[in-house]
């Protein structure tokens, strides 16, 4: 196991101190239960938004922590949903007394521990509304899922509630940008190489030399298919068609196309896979509004990319375009 | 070798139609001779700000092309030299009458060519200065390079000659802040694995399974030893640790610090090592004013990392802060 860190055990503590040195003007880190809060949490009269999940996953949830986008974000160990006590303590610091929205990815000890953070909330009185996230398109259930698996969209969901948030909606108009993120969103990933947690030490699955796997999960969890290695505008056909397939997108939609890094992969085959998307789209009339091209939900050093196409309309190009200012997201202030 | 690609001979050219179809609003791609200029270019009365090198170090040059950086990027072949005949039409582009700045890494190919390109823009009445990044304090002499190479420095001074160039100063000043720049900046790099140039098809070199590279360059370049793997903390202080000798950087120096990813290595682990960084330059007193932690400077999926430091005054922090609206880096606009 080749990496940057210190103890395997520590690498959660370690990467959140890094946090503190590196962004304390934009947020603040609590420790023991963990979550990450925007410096000036809570903000008065703004619905509080929160996520998290497992670490690994960098720069989500916690780099999407600031102005315009996450109030809080609550990391586990790597691969690992975080605590309810995690949960209860973000959302009693980012209350402004709007409520808060928590937005979850759809694997089932991130819903059971959100869920039961959101009763020992609202037994404290504060209201909360829950949007679970499950674009993945790849396969219905897998290896920590019930139904499909939550994955880019929550990455863009994040971004737009975040921004209908900064603009005094109400909780259930938050939460409604969210339901309609999610259920006008699809993805899917593949992996050309596996990914190793800190404290297994060893890869999560094997993949021969000249292999990928198709619709793999961000945990490295089985997809629809392992098969030779194929061009990128291959690949690209079989990640996009399904996701186009599904929703349906239609000839004359606008989308936010985003083309995602699973953490080891470089910019530049990015470019290329988004070149080839670009094609797609067109020839299906899809048209790409809006893009974002980057590694933002990623597998620790997986090799591989997903891509997640989301239809927008009016109010969610206005919603995405909006000021954000987090570690990980930035533009427009 | 797997890779998101077609054809190996072909990745330059897709990445490069990936951007046209990502960035039309921001950057223009011109094709053969190939370079990424801004959308609005030339601006007049402007100074030009030029960069170019081999591809396969993305976002660095052409992802920062746009207002507040670069004027125009010249990407060669994967590690590879830039044409003369690239820089000289990137130069008649961006020339807005001011005078174009070409910033160029200390690599003999690349001085060069850009050498070739500045006295061929003279002989046509653009007036052309030029300044050599040589940041990298690992060795002295590599295999691409007489004296140090240029390495992180580069993106840095790419963003504060950019901002000069935006306050319309002349072109002796922006080469100054280029001067600045990279006389008060220091770097170095480590790798935990190499890289594969796609058109060779393996590996630059081989690195075992429990072994590192201090000091390696971007293009896989010997570096001051091999060793086994050592924890974060100790990485960090063998980079660390001669950068900030060798300037020196003294107890109450403002630095702008830079981690820096190679490519293959995830945010998570960038984390980890700035958190060890902070540690070792509050040890020292040397204050951190400003950061940068990310994958900006890269040598495809090679895992590792790099620092650099630079010693900050008001000019440049200002400088440093300063809108920028390019696909690799934005803030402020």
């Amino acid at each position: 196991m080749k990496k940057l860190i210190n103890k395997p055990e520590d690498v959660v503590t370690d990467e959140l101190n890094g946090i503190v040195a590196a962004h304390s003007d934009l947020v603040r880190v609590h420790f023991d239960p963990n979550f990450i809060a925007r410096a000036d949490a809570p903000v008065k009269g703004k619905v509080g938004v929160i996520s998290g999940g497992g670490s690994g996953h960098e720069p989500m949830h916690g780099g999407f922590v600031g102005m315009g986008m996450l109030d809080a974000a609550c990391p586990g160990a790597v691969f690992t949903s975080p605590t309810p006590d995690q949960m209860l303590e973000a959302t009693k610091a980012v209350n402004g007394g709007a409520g808060v929205l928590h937005i979850v990815k759809n694997y089932t000890g991130d819903i059971m521990n959100f869920e039961m953070a959101a009763d020992l909330a609202r037994a404290e009185g504060i209201e909360v509304e829950a949007v679970v996230t499950n674009d993945d398109v790849a396969v219905k259930d897998s290896l920590y899922t019930a139904g499909r698996r939550g994955v880019g969209v929550t990455v863009l969901a994040e971004k737009m509630c975040g921004a209908a948030a900064e603009q005094k909606r109400s909780l259930k108009e938050v939460a409604d940008v969210c339901r309609k993120v999610n259920g006008q969103g699809r993805s899917m990933g593949m992996a050309l190489t596996s990914c190793t947690v800190p404290h297994a030490g060893k890869p999560t699955f094997d993949l021969p030399e000249d292999e990928m796997e198709i619709g793999v999960g961000i945990h490295g969890e089985p997809g629809r298919k392992r098969m030779k290695l194929q061009t990128a505008a291959e690949i690209t056909e079989m990640l996009a068609g399904p996701i186009l397939d599904d929703l349906p997108f239609k000839s004359g939609d606008s989308v936010l196309a985003f083309v995602n890094g699973m953490g080891g992969t470089p910019l530049i085959e990015l470019y290329v896979v988004y070149n080839e998307l670009a094609k797609i789209c067109a020839g299906r009339g899809v048209k790409i509004a809006r893009n974002l091209i980057g590694s933002y939900i990623t597998s620790l050093e997986m090799a591989g990319c997903s891509i997640t196409l989301v239809k927008m309309d009016d109010d969610l190009l206005r919603l995405w375009d909006a000021p954000v200012k987090t570690p990980g997201l930035r533009w427009g202030v």
